[in-house]
């Protein structure tokens, strides 16, 4: 197993075929080839650390598997600055606006998430916005760096233009997600980390691959009109034909539709409008180039400190108390447990520490092209050691 | 036409068949009333324009038609107190935690709401909580208040249990509304004024009287399974068998309906746990009894002043070029018009205050019924004068 070579954990493939391998190897290797791009040491940590978090938490979508398509070829391709010049553009003592300098995504937001927080521990309250960065993973782990400062999270950011507003025909909003992170007690923490579609792109891909229908509350065809057909939708807004995902509820207002769109636009609102950012043109998609083009993208941070409103402990509590009782209540017919916003990715994230990150055979091979071509082991690193 | 004796401007019924009155009417009665029942002349004022500027919103089911049943007949039977001990539990220059002393809940929300905007004003972001406290009317009425300082405005709200959870039976969330507004240029205001449910309980009493089945996101029966019959639903719930709402994105996890129990638990644990409020046992619900009695309710409200990200003029033209740009951007087949949240709302109450607010029969001899009992005239009153 070549991908293994040289690692002490690395294990055999899944039973889905899937080769398995230790987080702090995937960890390692792409903070070297971060570096490799020209990033500082400590922004390759980071970043590395951002993409392997979403592959433990089971978010596969937005881990290693788009280290190639998402950074490293806008790195190599110069559209992305591996060393920004990141600027405090203005701020107080609760907030600022940050220019992200065309840079890597994660260390802008890392770096501009724990000024927020930063704010919170000395006033109360901290909200930090960014404009000029890009694509920064999972916007629920920034939302969590909040956690052990007895801080509430909230994480918003732009994304690339790929749902319609309710009653129209173009994909002129984002995903737009909203990330929310509360500590608790002995419970998990509640991590509530959403897109304001009703469904991912990623999930379109996954039927498209497989063939099969999607169903017919999550996309629009060019028409505007509701669609079980993935596959078109896929390449209708990448050559900006027309239609596109539908927000959170589905088309229409009828089941709420116009609540995913306004909390959409409350997101782009958030990140771009606050920030001075400028919204990505859609009259031309940025994926049309066929590349992963990303747009300038723009995020907004936020942390609340609990004891500013009172007693960490009791709130903690109380929280305990809130999650219990609602995971205790009946269930539905056919059902044998209800969660909270973020259980099953804190399980997925035990599961994978324990077991390793399972990877299909084309993303592993992704990846050993990678080692080849910027000459770095595809193994135990030295990062984490 | 009693219910327009004495008063220069209450028109005809329009062609539904419901009398128009003016809304300097209602506001008067409404305030009349309030005052009779013991609250001060300021409050009744508050409450009253906060009802009637549902009414002119066009969000009929949170109106004057709930006069009654939600607020006269608690502070009638003393559940709810017309002169309530409201306390500052404790405060810094960003946040503040009230007590609203179980008193009406449209003073209180006022009171809180105003103080994060001061707070705003002069720190740059203000967050002020509630508890114990009732319900509040219409939550976009709060975060609007934030526009003509320049901040945008965010409110939240716990309500009734009405919602089963994701993969649950038992209704254990509220229909937990956000609103949020922002402010704009030429273009009307951004106003997002949502609750996290598929549909209001409103919507469902209207099918239920009307006969007619309700999609089947909307609701879930007494097995937690989606159901498209109204009239059991609200007995259920409020019998307290099971079933119930189901949350925005409909029921399990397929179109996204975790989202929407992630945000009401969000707005859960952002107005009961901060405030340090307490949940309404939902093991016999509120409604239970035949009134609508109500819970121990609890607010968040926050202001963040645009100048402190950026020139409030620049922000304001680039949320006119948004909107604009979102608006003109091309309609799916069968729609002639995108909007922007608000943007109806906007438009009703344009043309209630030119028509008057259409109030049905039954609504119309309720608030008769309220004049004789209170030995209030049914006419234009000073308050407004």
């Amino acid at each position: 197993m070549k991908t293994a070579k040289g690692t002490r954990k690395a294990q055999g493939p899944d039973s889905a075929g899937r080769t398995l391998i230790p987080a702090d190897v995937l960890r390692s290797f792409c903070g070297r080839v971060f570096r490799k791009c020209g990033v500082s040491e400590d922004d390759a940590r980071i970043a590395a650390d951002v993409l392997v978090a979403a592959d433990l938490r089971g978010i596969d979508g937005h881990g290693v598997a788009r280290l190639r398509g998402f950074y490293v070829d806008r790195l190599r391709a110069g559209a992305m600055s591996p060393r920004p010049p990141v600027q405090v553009l203005s701020e107080t003592p609760l907030t600022a606006v940050i220019d992200g300098g065309s840079g890597l995504g994660h260390p802008i937001a890392h770096r501009a998430m724990k000024l927020a927080i930063d704010k919170a521990g000395a006033a109360g309250t901290g909200f930090v916005v960014v404009r000029n960065s890009n694509h920064f993973g999972i916007a629920g782990y920034y939302a969590m760096m909040a956690l052990d400062s007895g801080c509430i999270g909230l994480c918003m950011t732009s994304t690339n233009p790929w749902v319609v507003p309710t009653f129209g025909r173009d994909a002129v909003l984002g995903t737009n997600p909203i990330a929310v992170a509360v500590p608790s007690g002995r419970q998990r923490p509640f991590v509530l980390d959403m897109s304001t579609s009703a469904a991912p792109v990623g999930k379109l891909e996954v039927h498209d691959r497989l063939g099969s229908p999607i169903p017919s509350g999550w996309a629009a065809d060019e028409r505007g009109m509701p669609t079980t057909a993935p596959g078109e939708v896929l390449r209708n807004v990448r050559q900006s034909v027309g239609g596109g995902l539908l927000p959170l509820g589905g088309a229409g207002e009828e089941t709420g539709g116009h609540k995913g769109y306004g909390l959409s636009l409350w997101v782009d609102i958030f990140s771009v409008l606050l920030s001075g950012g400028s919204h990505v043109d859609f009259a031309r998609h940025p994926e049309s180039a066929g590349g992963r083009r990303l747009g300038n993208v723009c995020h907004f941070f936020g942390a609340w400190r609990v004891e500013t409103f009172r007693p960490l402990c009791e709130f903690q509590a109380a929280m305990d108390e809130l999650l219990q009782r609602l995971k205790a209540s009946r269930k539905a017919e056919g059902q044998d447990r209800i969660y909270v916003a973020g259980e099953k990715e804190f399980e997925e994230t035990d599961r994978r520490r324990r077991d390793g990150v399972p990877l299909p055979a084309p993303v592993v091979a992704d990846l050993q092209s990678l080692a080849s071509e910027f000459d770095v082991a595809f193994s135990t690193g030295a990062l984490d050691a």
